[in-house]
């Protein structure tokens, strides 16, 4: 059974889930021809996942059978269980909880396929739907108080399935990073009666040097302060906390952004591992005007060491601003 | 030319060090015959390196000659340099400062050898005596703010060179991790009137479900939401806020029971690649009841993923109590 266990010093919460050790780690390096006959994600193979929970089908076609573009399902082998709830226990200075949560797998594509950025601009639309549908379910349920959207893609980033997924974990407590942004977000609204995500905003569309692509509703810029070289950040540009109140014409504009930036950055690396994570407010909360949602994508290149562990700081060797140049500069179709 | 950024949302710093991206990385496939006649760590091969700030040296040996134990030296690939001075800037939401500081590298032993454990406690004694004389000699200098010394051991863990050593980076700033620890140690002695860490050691002595080893000086656990399987802490038993205060009796045994503390790490996981990072207070700061100093030992066998890098929760597959009952029964020579 798994537990979420809290850090007596720095309050980080950690899921002790012993059941992970025993997922298979598909080395990336078999041929496409194993990869796709023993791929559990593609269409066809569905009784080799969990029941599905929402899946974009075509009509007619039945639950768990072909028929899907995008299907979400349980992890087969989750860190946290949506039983029994969450109790919490204290002994001395250790705090605990059961593993209660959701851990839910995204298959964005039912032909094997690695990059999300090579699917169409149609699919990809659907696969950020889907991102707002589960937040809105999961929003339903009073137990769950935050809710983690994020891909893993290559074996360096921790993927260990080459299959293009995402997944997503809702947890009874808020993560200590949404916790650290959002304070710091709250004290400069408190500060100046402003969203420092406005501000950034303005500030990078007046510079330039950092700023990506900009469309009616996105803005898609190499932060100033990266920690890994080619780091991105997509940003909507109308300030929202909450990615689940996105609406329809966003979403869609969305996934082309989505798709352009993937593109970018892997004609420029040469297809690098990368993670990417949305930051969205708690579920719980209803809209707060200091924060916005938005998305972080993490190329993997560099292997972080000992001194990123114990500091907290980061050192990159690109410069942001000669990234952005070149991402700026590489054209996709 | 480097420079400190600061993000201007979480306060977390980065540092952009263009010139890190030239540093050569040795793969570690390469054969021992090539790896010792290619190794500018190895005695014989000073000139290959920048001139030496410290090192243990056999009587009548000359600086920058063969004859030492343990030789400290300036970084060839620096993340930060000594000149020129940091100067803050500030241009709306960013800072930033000039990339000051020191970097250092610490070559544990003169002979070909990649594992710290397999060095003899006499020489394991000298290493620990070189950080604690690099951290005084360090704190005369009031441009310091902190020093963390860490080491990269593997090529996963970091290492772009597979001679054992350990790096220490000397800034003008104080990192973050640092800061919340500090910060959190602090609010829990203004309520308690206690150290947190003297109530930890206290509560896993009496549990020992985690406890390692114990010596008169030092106690090795697994703590209690470890973020990594086989994740150790080494504490001091007297608190202690800085690693420079320790006492030669202390660091004669501390020199013992990192040996331990590694070869039962390394017999339990077969050789895994590891970080290690010695957290202690801020070099200006004076003794702090609050504060321990305490190194972290963490075992690199998990792809850290994006749920970590969005969340800052970790997923851990093995139980601290399961790992420190097999590091208890791990018997090392």
């Amino acid at each position: 059974m798994s537990e979420l266990r809290k850090d007596p010093i720095v309050s980080r919460w950690v899921v002790m889930a012993p059941e992970r050790a025993n997922r298979p780690i598909e080395l990336q390096t078999t041929t496409i021809d194993e990869r796709v006959s023993f791929n559990p994600f593609a269409e066809g193979h569905e009784s080799e996942t969990p029941g599905e929970i929402l899946a974009c089908r075509d009509p007619g076609t039945e639950h768990d059978q072909p028929g899907w573009r995008v299907r979400v399902v349980p992890n087969k082998f989750p860190a946290l269980h949506l039983e029994p709830d969450g109790q919490g226990r204290g002994a001395g200075l250790f705090e605990s909880m059961t593993g209660f949560g959701s851990h839910e797998v995204i298959i964005e594509c039912p032909q094997f396929e690695t990059n999300l950025s090579r699917l169409s601009v149609q699919n990809i639309r659907e696969v950020v739907w889907v991102y707002r549908e589960r937040l809105k379910q999961l929003k339903q349920d009073p137990r769950f108080a935050h809710a983690t959207i994020f891909k893993n893609k290559g074996l360096f980033a921790g993927a260990s399935l080459p299959h293009s997924h995402s997944q997503l974990i809702a947890t009874p407590v808020i993560p200590i990073t949404v916790q650290e942004e959002m304070a710091a977000a709250f004290d400069y609204f408190q500060r100046t009666g402003r969203s420092i995500f406005d501000d950034l905003i303005e500030q990078e569309r007046a510079d330039r040097r950092r700023v990506v692509l900009e469309t009616s509703h996105f803005i898609v810029i190499c932060p100033y302060a990266s920690r890994f070289p080619y780091e991105l950040w997509i940003l909507p540009r109308g300030q929202k906390s909450h990615f689940e109140t996105i609406v329809d014409a966003e979403l869609a504009e969305l996934g082309s952004v989505l798709k352009t930036t993937l593109q970018k950055l892997e004609m420029s690396l040469n297809d690098p591992a990368y993670n990417y994570v949305i930051h969205t407010a708690p579920l719980r909360d209803r809209h707060l005007p200091h924060y916005s949602w938005h998305i972080e994508i993490l190329p993997r290149t560099t292997q972080v060491a000992g001194f990123e562990w114990g500091s907290g700081f980061y050192i990159n060797p690109v410069y942001p601003e000669v990234a952005a140049d070149r991402l700026r500069q590489t054209a996709v179709d």
